[in-house]
């Protein structure tokens, strides 16, 4: 493992217990965790090629080669309290430059499989004092936040919700516009893209379970062939 | 209306007669001939802004501030004719510069009500014989074609096919990530983006129309008021 000693602190939030529960309908609670550790390795890989320092942030202990922060509360709660803590951080350390509009941290989520580094590059390095990348249904699958007042709350429609937040603490907020980034693999759907974009861990454990996009009228489905299983 | 006289010759295919079938659960007849008819213009407009020089191609003659090709050929077919007859032209008339490798033409689907002339500009901009901006669903939104042997099929996982027609006639392909040139507004669901991330005609006029993102059970839905109708 490399990690750059200037990479931008970044939060991969993510819980093995149970995780992807909408792909219960075309995987199995084993199957699950498996595929839901794939993608995160990919998440975690594709950060530190962007220029990212990856830390992994759950509710329980997990075995991994980056720094993990445990905390039981929910993701939104959790992810406040890394932000409180760098805000604190560097209210009482003072900052590291004298133009440094506040503590940089970078929150992406685990399930972004197709995410690639020069993507998260473009996430990390543009302007803003929040820079958010939204995903399909008005979600926030990454956002980078140099704002020390800036709070998430990923219930709902939360991309929305987030550029509200923003203006309210008077922060400037810019969007990334980029389909890796929106296209957070969640639902059975998601996984053609997947099979269609990916070549990472993720794409090949699909693949390797049987799993193969498939055309019918005019349309893109995925289907398992019944006889494999991982 | 202003065009760049160097611009990117930019097909956008257009079908006036019984336009977005797939949003017909949502919008009749009349309001589907103008909602397709306001996302084609905020395309002919980002086309223009990002550095294109738009025209339409459509199976019947439509009154329109920009050249229109009719031809009643299926998609494909329609705009395997326009590559071919630059080729022709290409190869009767000489290249204009020794390193030209082909005709450069763009096709860009009429229903990406999201594209920004930035992103169109990346698009135009992009080294590749050929560039494809992928949709959702393994489908080709927008692309560039610079190679005079490449045809389009849009039937299918036409992003797949059209990778493999690239390398068939050796071809370089390039791909751009982007949510906007992902995005086609094609079926109900996808009215929500448009009325997150848009601010074009084609979004005013929905919600002129009524149509509201709502959030139920942590998830964003699109909902029209009873009472509302263009």
């Amino acid at each position: 493992m490399t990690t750059r000693s200037d990479g931008l602190r970044t939060i991969v939030p993510f819980d093995p217990d149970d995780p992807c529960t909408r792909l219960a309908p075309v995987l199995d609670p084993p199957e699950r965790r498996e595929f839901a550790a794939a993608m995160r390795d990919d998440v975690l890989d594709a950060v530190r090629a962007g220029g990212g320092e990856p830390e992994l942030l759950s509710p329980e202990p997990i075995d991994a080669d980056v720094p993990v922060t445990v905390d039981e509360r929910s993701l939104s709660k959790a992810v406040n309290g890394v932000l409180a803590a760098a805000a604190e951080r560097l209210l009482t350390g003072g900052r590291p430059c004298p133009n440094d509009t506040g503590q940089p941290v970078a929150v992406v989520m685990a399930d972004l499989a197709l995410a690639t580094p020069r993507a998260l590059a473009a996430l990390f390095d543009a302007d803003g004092d929040v820079v958010i990348a939204p995903g399909r249904g008005a979600g926030t699958n990454a956002l980078v936040v140099r704002d020390p007042e800036f709070r998430v709350d990923y219930h709902g429609a939360s991309y929305l919700d987030h550029r509200r937040a923003a203006r309210n603490v008077e922060a400037d907020v810019r969007t990334i516009d980029s389909y890796q980034l929106a296209t957070d693999i969640d639902e059975p759907a998601d996984l053609s893209e997947l099979l269609v974009h990916g070549d990472g861990r993720a794409a090949r454990w699909l693949r390797d379970a049987g799993f193969e996009v498939t055309v019918g009228e005019g349309r893109t489905a995925v289907e398992r062939a019944d006889d494999v299983r991982v």
